[in-house]
């Protein structure tokens, strides 16, 4: 970390902040300038150190300087992840995939309807919200354990592995037969006593970025799975909360690259609920292909009047297969490889 | 609701949406303008519904009238409430109360002290973390089940209502002697299994907005500790993010007259988090005192130097002796009662 | 507009309403909801009226409905507008344009060099600022006059239409022959003396978008150029300010279909702006491409380490190749037509 | 600055960043630590040699550390100014300051009307937009020219001082006799060409903070001002844009406390524009007393359902005669003398 010393500060006090320094364990190089005096601290850091100095006289900012995540990062490990999700497909590599289903799972017809056409349109990974975390109490909170039978029924039909989304710790057992990878709401980004847990199973885990969670807090986010000694890690950029509201949240694209290149884990955008808006989808989705993405999770709806949640970003089957096919297209054109 | 139709739709798609309106139960009142057609749409909302007629054609926008919150609206229930919250308490009314204490309860003596400190500084509750989320799982995490017994003993030995986050659904039952009050973290407020499982509790939950929600998503978290039987819960505006990186977060002060004048819940800001700097946190202080608030949650520590979390926002035992005789003039000036 | 009335007020305070939405010459609409009464609004607004109607009594909240821009919407005029850039070139047809250039124009040698560089690479417009808005008044403001016999000649040159940034009224006709395009800066978004100035002008303007501009105030915005009489105007995203800092500001790549979906002007995307990262140009500006957008503005330095503004987000000559040689990929891939 | 260099650089790498920042005139002292290597340079920084540095191969990240302002920073002057407003009043001393008004001037009964209401409840500075910039070109633009005899006669009927917006360059001598002082908008917070003409003027102006600039920018844009040689300017809080739309912007109270710790100038918060609703300026006008500031800016209006323009945000006089009278109660408590 480097300590920016307050202008004006006297020897004195410099001095002490350097003392302070090294009885903490730290290596000390002050340095002194003409406008500012800087103090480069070496060393092992922790955060209660670092707010241990902020608090000394003297001290009118404390830079961290960003370091290697010891697990998640490619300083560690510079080669690319690659994720088995499960019937031989795995992201991170050269593939491209594509996860699609409904919102959530209603029915057995409604599900395995869409199923059959996503697989169609060469989806790869079938997605279907078993257990739903709504904002009001007084929504639909999804099928819940009646919807597992219906999943475990649908995926073994069409052989796609199915993605789901867990928002509490007791489910994760519950989901485990049904869940080929386990996803994590932006809602439960930091819900850190989840991610401990899923740090322990041995099924991938897609992390969806948090409403207003950096580039860091996601990637320290995954940390803590990783920690736990579970490397399948995906990310997904799913948009963030800024001042426009033309759409739903805002699609950080630039998380994409930003993500690539500070990670080795693969990731996966989700136009949908980043627009929430149907005829929006296709645009952002050609934009994460050519952004650098290895996949994206797309909400389809084969009677979009029937819908049960989130209705108005979900394409219908037809829409879908158009994306779809401009997507493959644009992915065979920037390099990705096309089951 | 209120459907906006297209700019150039004819009169069939138009005829079309008023048919489907009826067809889900609702009483359509089509408006046609000079320049727009709108549909007003009378009857029992659902978020379902309202994805289905945001997915008909012709249909550019649909605008939910916010409708009265159930339980934690003004429109149900127009009194203040007031929340006991032990040893004679109670927050909502004319009191102002002030909680105090550091953010992690790390030993006996470090808890003891700084205990009978804010309580001679006129704290009449004590805040202290057990369970600590911190955004790397490389940080301290508290004590955890070690921290109990040292709070229970002294709470008991000051006589003060305790408070302590929970982030666990596990963890409820095990904080619930120590717990005067469950505090829910910015990071889980919309950590809706645990907002479900506080709501089946006999105690206050205070509950602090999430860095991206609005005040509207607060008070519907609220709604799902309400739903399932427990009325007392607390708001706590304690900053969110936005573009401005001078302080931590960013105090939305004006959130403190919007949830009272929205909800009949008490309202409570916690400066040191809004803003991270220990010198700015008695002029936000006395700012959420001005703007209407009903009690404040100020970090503390005895000996900053060793603080082993969040040091740079805590004031010292001093600082804070300051900061609470302004807080209580202030209070007095607006018309609060003092202890 | 659609004026929502507080629940529970009293009819007599709903009949003023109306009368008062008539007085003001509109046709009021009044519906009794089960929970909610709603007064839709029919006739020609303006915003005095609007607020006038706020303030009465009974009024919870006014919501106006997005209504057509009455010059550079879709509603009034559908097909897509066709820019002239000067030198035979145009801009929002099939033809995909790239911009590209030093953010400031600093010597002959330096802009013809670069000038012959990016003509080599493909791009079809020069860039440069002559006059250069920055943040403290102590940094580097462009050559100013100095700066116009060096464009001049350079493009004179090359063949390339030059495009630079005007950010005072008074330099409209110093700039006048040296711009075949005048740029507004995103500072200077709402500068409406500028913006209508611009307006009575023989020449195509590109529009920035402010760093916490809507999509919205983007399209009002243009509507003060084109008001004034000069249809020609290009709008560009830029990045917008949120709460990430990985990235200068977050590319709001939604803004691309937003923007052409409401409006028939072309839309350009400016990545190194937006994301003030060298390295992360090229994906930002594939993403353009596959979003839809009709054109680049690349920054592309011949010297970075002398460059006198903005360095850190110039490409140099062989980056832009590369980076334009895959731009011309991709526009081909996504069908535009590539000179 | 500091430079981070990248995790991994070799020797040989580091050698060359050395020798790089040697050769631009400043002094390296590079730091080798465990994780990572950092470079402190020392000596007079510019914009332009931290862009070339940010370049340089090896490079992860360089931290500019803030430097004093030259003029409007505390570390230049450590006393606060106290800045004269003409009728014998000033602003930034003991002093409270409250300037009342219309949003816009309408006619000479309206202004004088409010002019002498608002003096009765204790203003001392008279506000009214003669020239008012508008996001759609479509709306009221102001009386302009006319409003300048109105307000001129109005002025020296009442005795108080006149604050008005100049949004062009070419209206600062139109404005000069009328004016006694001037108020940037927020819009133009940046538009760094009215910022240098009005630095050669001789009235004070008064610097609205941008919707999404930061605390640095706006001092940066008073440096402006400040370096053509008018020390005399007030800096204006009035809410920056968030996610949050219950308010129509967010007030940024923490500004106050930050502006009054980083420079010497006056601080004034504009609840009025920060929320842009009539029943939560009272609240937001005391948290800005409590917080510090040395003034407020509040929108008041004779006939509310006539006003042209922001209505909604404005008080009647009876409802500003209530909330200055608590303001004065605040100021009172918290010190400052009330004249």
């Amino acid at each position: 970390m480097v300590i920016i010393v307050e202008s004006g500060a006297d020897r004195q006090t410099v001095d002490n902040l350097v003392a302070k320094v090294s009885s903490l364990g730290f290596t000390p190089h002050p340095i002194y300038g003409v406008e500012k005096t800087v103090i480069a601290v070496v060393g092992e850091k922790t955060q209660e150190k670092i707010d241990i100095l902020e608090m000394m006289p003297g001290v009118q900012q404390i830079i961290p300087i960003l370091k290697p995540y010891k697990l998640v990062g490619r300083e560690v490990r510079t080669e690319q992840s690659v994720i088995p999700l499960g019937e031989g497909l795995a992201i991170g590599g050269e593939r491209f995939v594509v996860m699609a289903g409904p919102c959530a799972v209603e029915s057995y017809d409604q599900l395995s309807e869409i199923a059959r056409y996503v697989k169609s349109s060469g989806a790869q990974v079938l997605r279907g919200g078993i257990f739903k975390p709504r904002t009001s109490p007084h929504d639909f909170q999804g099928l819940r354990e009646e919807g597992i039978p219906i999943a475990m029924a649908v995926k073994a039909e069409v052989g796609l592995p199915f993605i789901t989304e867990v928002v509490d710790i007791r489910d994760i057992e519950v989901l485990h037969d049904v869940a080929d990878v386990y996803q994590v709401g932006a809602r439960n980004m930091q819900n850190f006593a989840l991610l401990t847990e899923l740090g322990k199973v041995d099924r991938p885990v897609m992390l969806k970025r948090g409403m207003s969670a950096t580039v860091e807090d996601l990637l320290q986010a995954a940390e803590y799975v990783a920690v736990e000694g579970n490397a399948n890690v995906i990310l997904c950029e799913r948009g963030i909360r800024t001042f426009e509201n033309f759409t739903r949240n805002t699609l950080d694209i630039s998380a994409v690259p930003a993500l690539k290149r500070r990670s080795h884990l693969p990731v996966v955008v989700d136009p949908s609920h980043a627009c929430g808006i149907a005829w929006m989808v296709e645009p952002l989705a050609l934009a994460a292909v050519a952004a650098g993405a290895d996949g994206l999770m797309i909400e389809v709806h084969n009677d979009p009047p029937k819908a049960l949640s989130d209705g108005a970003q979900s394409l219908t089957p037809d829409q879908f297969d158009h994306t779809a096919a401009r997507v493959w297209a644009a992915a065979r054109a920037f390099g990705r490889r096309v089951s």
